[in-house]
């Protein structure tokens, strides 16, 4: 199916994207899968490009873009590459500067945001903690008002960007008996004394993410580090899930897309039986299912980027999109190693690493269980 | 996810559709089930309404509306109410009637358009033979050449609208040796000598439908019934096979959607275990997912018909929206019977009556092994 | 996989039950399925054969086989034959007559196990209520005591050899505040004041099962009709549900394997695109499949038979046997009907009737759902 | 359901087998995935404890066990510690030393048998090319007649134990225009000049399994290296391939068992929502269905087991329960990881690495396609 939601700026802008990716990123991949981490240059690199604040006012470096269809042109286009580098760029763009740009002050606008653009400042937001998971009314990482200050104690897992990122947005109880309504946002600066992070985490993909474990002990904020209002963030935090979950929705949907065309083109030049192994009937139904599959996938993500960029997607068409997209993702994907055969099994075959890199999507974001549960409250259960 | 291809002129044709509905079928559709036909009372009826001439010309007394999306909203308002209606008047309406708008000459069409428009002429269409299936290249059905006429021998079944169709289009090899390339296109009416019906079929489900095998023994026709020119009937089939796809399409899913909103308002009203069935969690997150499929599904077909109205529909996109359509439909519609417990398997329950009409639409219009064998072709395998 | 359960015995036995079906019933099939009903002579032939007591002890006429295998077979034969017939014979000798041979006194048993082996004495169970499904806490039905007797007032639905049976035995609560530990087993005879029924319920399928609705009015009982003690039932019903479940998946598997085994061969004589169907690799592939499932589920059922016949399987293989076997049945059902294309949709055609009669086994018995929840409580959860 | 295949004798194997494993492979475990490889250590203390030569003949040292429950006990026990101790040991003792006990001369027994049995001599075998997947009839290493040697050459990939075997049972063909039936099997000895191996590959998982390329140039060998007779490798390979496959089955199931067996752990362990995440109803049917799923597929393999003990599996059982018992696995193992969270995605977390080593599962001992191929073949299609 044609896809209808892009005009031509979008496509110059994918144009512009691919252009960077295929100079700056694409030769260094290797790189950055060793070293487990996108380095800062690569951060200036896309900065100078002006990819990291399509979001943010003009007044601070940023394009000011108000069209979300530009995030996602950036999305499709690095998760095309790989997986990782659309994650950690989303939690940037996406998810992370948005609560700057919408609930900070102008002084915490003017300290950060220009940073945000360059690339200078790198974000990332901390709210699932060890042992924690879905479950924000459990949320054990404290803020404990000490006169003119909040002092923060506890400690997140799984943060992407959380290795080398600047300024964390963190999810700290500041109300110990008021359960998700008792949570307050706080920006954490890196260098913020008792502030420290734990190795970067070895995980089954996504390498190129320098995902960690943050600790906070005793770290001392004052006001200017408080993100809106106090015992506010389980609001903000939900009012902005939607935006990460079509984000997360965009990346799933190309990823599987890009990986599904190079093995159709596998399945092509690949010879079994005498004959191009996409030709043996099995492999020739399996394949019209995948691309069923994503085209059905691309056409709702399509639309609830189109509904989010009118501003009228709501949690639960983002909840519909992130279950279903990461689902055809990983479905998608373990075919495509089954097509490669043994080579499938190899990390050294594109196929194989996204395999592994797609296998979170299930999980982050608001596990696919969560998705269920916000949808079946929307039916009234 | 908000609904984009519709405007206020198809959702007053939806109203006036729904009111006919309500008031002239809806009371009688026991009857209808238990006939195992539409009466033609039901055809005159919705020919005054305007509903059966949507695709013909005003000369001929059509809306000559050109714009698919009002025939999707008569097949959406059809499916609500019961799936076979939907199927019967759309083998009529967005089948059947287009081949004579598209490829008869002016005799033809002042001969038959405006009985079409009326309901006083029911149109079918005959392709599938006994034994046949989708192999349309051994097509068993003759039209031998003697002198000015063709003589037609044979039979067809699986025909909707067979027992009461006063104009049958029907496939007929007109040259032996040229498979799929030798087939033409007759519209052969009841009345003629050597025509001839077998009984109604006795369907799983689709009730209201008059399916039934049709013979032709010796059928004399003039030119003046060969529907475009001889040998182009596969040309003519493939051309609007897309459009006959899309119509299923829009069915399946408006079907499955009605019995799934239905089926969610019983799992509120149901108690067990001291609650509504809804709210325990497995029916809960079930109820999500399926809420998420049929969206997703109307997402595509959507798509789809917008596409067709554009004209730009391909036959690959009407494949792929014919077979996951009814796929979902099939699996939520299981779910939704396993939802109503021993109820579901009643056929007094529209759950029951709606899993058994909705198994058919994996057979028919292209099995969906023939539609994933139109994908594969169109990824080159 | 070679079956290793049965014997030289149970071998002999399947060979006189598969003579007694191809005499007495296969001719007269058609008839019982219009009817909606096994007529009273079917029961006597079959109680003539011996097949109605297996379970009975010999001093009521009974076969005593002590030795589940050949109820087994017997529930086979029957399955292959058509789903209904097993059910409705299961429901007799498997499933209700092992409480009267279990838990009556000597006077019950003289009165009734000899008829329930000429089969002069059709047997029915009656758990389910309208409304009330597979939660056992909220049955509705009382018993209250007047003087030496009972009064029964209440309904049950969904009772399988409901229309016709003599002896009905019911789960009626005796004490209103104890829940599930309320309820005790009244042994109603049909010519019992008060008791009615309703009329043979229309179903999806199962169409030979006089499955029905059933009134107490008022139903006045001694003593000599309690089924055990009072308030056991809960317990006497937990005990007996894994020989029904068990007996259930026994018919779930063959009735599957059978229409399978019917379907393989029209795969090998209905030809299409020059070859067998069974030979295009789709189609190959598929059957490759669902011969390994029906495989793969009769081993496990046949394990479980052999443990049940030691006394060992537990509610818990139960349960899982059923849950596994009624899904694989359906899901191979449902591609049987799919590989014989339109065929698959007549009613004339048994794939058709059999897809439509196994959809029910997901439901009764106790629903998949209820599986699922028993053995998670053994997993402790 | 109870397992009933093995009685005291393999009960008592499985002890010593546990007791090795948790003494002397165990505490190595973490050295053995980073040097992605078994040391001969590990081959030896394995050989000293008699685990080596269960099927070889006492004579040449080993146990003469003559029941393949011995090997499925070790397979199992091997499984639950990590997927490809498994992989490694049964490619020795199951798959390849047989091919020396059944077909070898007393000089070439002699040879190598009492190395096997020490683990002196590790084997591996050798059929899968570059390229060249699961059609043997393509296979390219070629074996020529010279004087009284045969030259080899060619490569081969994707062989397990291939950077440290001694000895390598290699598929070459012999007859250039035979296809199938042109293959020979040599023995190839790791000192043979012309003899090399390529690196390490580096794999998504089953990372203590020194799989690698091997190349063949100009390998000059005496007809004493020749297994059996000449042209009759494909007769060969196809006997001994079902064992290869009920071993695979076999390991299939006990790993995701095992894994399955902790994860219910942690889901009682874990809380959310203040109660066990195993509570959690949609866990808990989830849960349900996978130990279902296990147990079936389990008493499946048990059954092929002992056919196969008996000498009376069929190829087809054997591909049966290959291709089911992976399906199995993977599904459950990827249910495993979800239920552990963002637990699951990291490395250090047992299931994390048992979802990358089960899913070359589907792909090797011929792909769970070639199964469906054969079983297909089996119905006479």
């Amino acid at each position: 199916m044609q896809r209808t939601i892009f005009n031509e700026d979008h496509e110059a802008f994918r144009a512009s994207c691919a252009a960077f990716l295929a100079k700056h990123v694409e030769p260094n991949l290797e790189k950055y899968l060793e070293e487990k981490a996108l380095p800062r240059d690569f951060w200036l690199a896309a900065g100078a490009e002006g990819f990291l604040g399509l979001e943010i006012p003009e007044e601070f470096g940023g394009a000011e873009a108000d069209d979300f269809r530009f995030n996602a042109v950036l999305d499709e286009e690095l998760s095309k590459l790989n997986a990782a580098l659309a994650s950690c760029v989303a939690i940037h763009t996406d998810i992370a500067v948005p609560y700057l740009v919408d609930l900070c002050t102008d002084e915490q606008k003017a300290r950060w945001l220009p940073g945000c653009v360059t690339g200078e400042i790198l974000t990332a937001i901390a709210m699932t903690e060890p042992g924690g998971g879905s479950d924000l009314a459990a949320l054990k990482t404290t803020g404990v008002r000490d006169g003119d200050e909040w002092v923060i104690n506890g400690s997140k897992t799984f943060i992407t960007n959380g290795f080398s990122a600047d300024l964390v947005i963190t999810a700290v109880r500041t109300s110990p008996e008021k359960g998700a309504k008792g949570i307050s946002l706080f920006a954490i600066e890196a260098t913020d004394p008792g502030f420290s992070r734990g190795r970067k985490l070895d995980k089954v993909g996504q390498s190129e993410a320098d995902t960690a474990e943050l600790f906070f002990e005793n770290v001392r904020l004052g006001d200017d580090r408080l993100i809106g209002e106090v015992d506010q963030g389980f609001i903000y935090m939900m009012q902005r899930l939607p935006q990460e979950r079509i984000s997360c929705s965009v990346s799933n949907v190309a990823h599987a897309k890009q990986i599904l065309g190079e093995t159709i083109q596998y399945a092509h030049d690949r010879q079994a039986f005498k004959q191009p192994i996409g030709s043996l009937q099995h492999n020739k139904f399996l394949l019209a299912e995948l691309v069923t599959k994503i085209e059905v996938a691309e056409t709702f993500v399509d639309a609830a980027v189109l509904a989010h960029t009118r501003g009228e997607a709501t949690a639960t068409d983002a909840a519909k999109a992130k279950w279903w997209s990461s689902e055809i993702q990983n479905d998608v994907l373990d075919h495509c190693v089954q097509l490669h055969g043994g080579y499938g099994y190899m990390n050294e075959y594109r196929v194989a690493r996204a395999w592994r890199d797609a296998r979170v999507s299930k999980i982050w974001a608001g596990s696919n269980e969560i998705m269920k549960e916000l949808i079946g409250r929307d039916l009234g259960f």
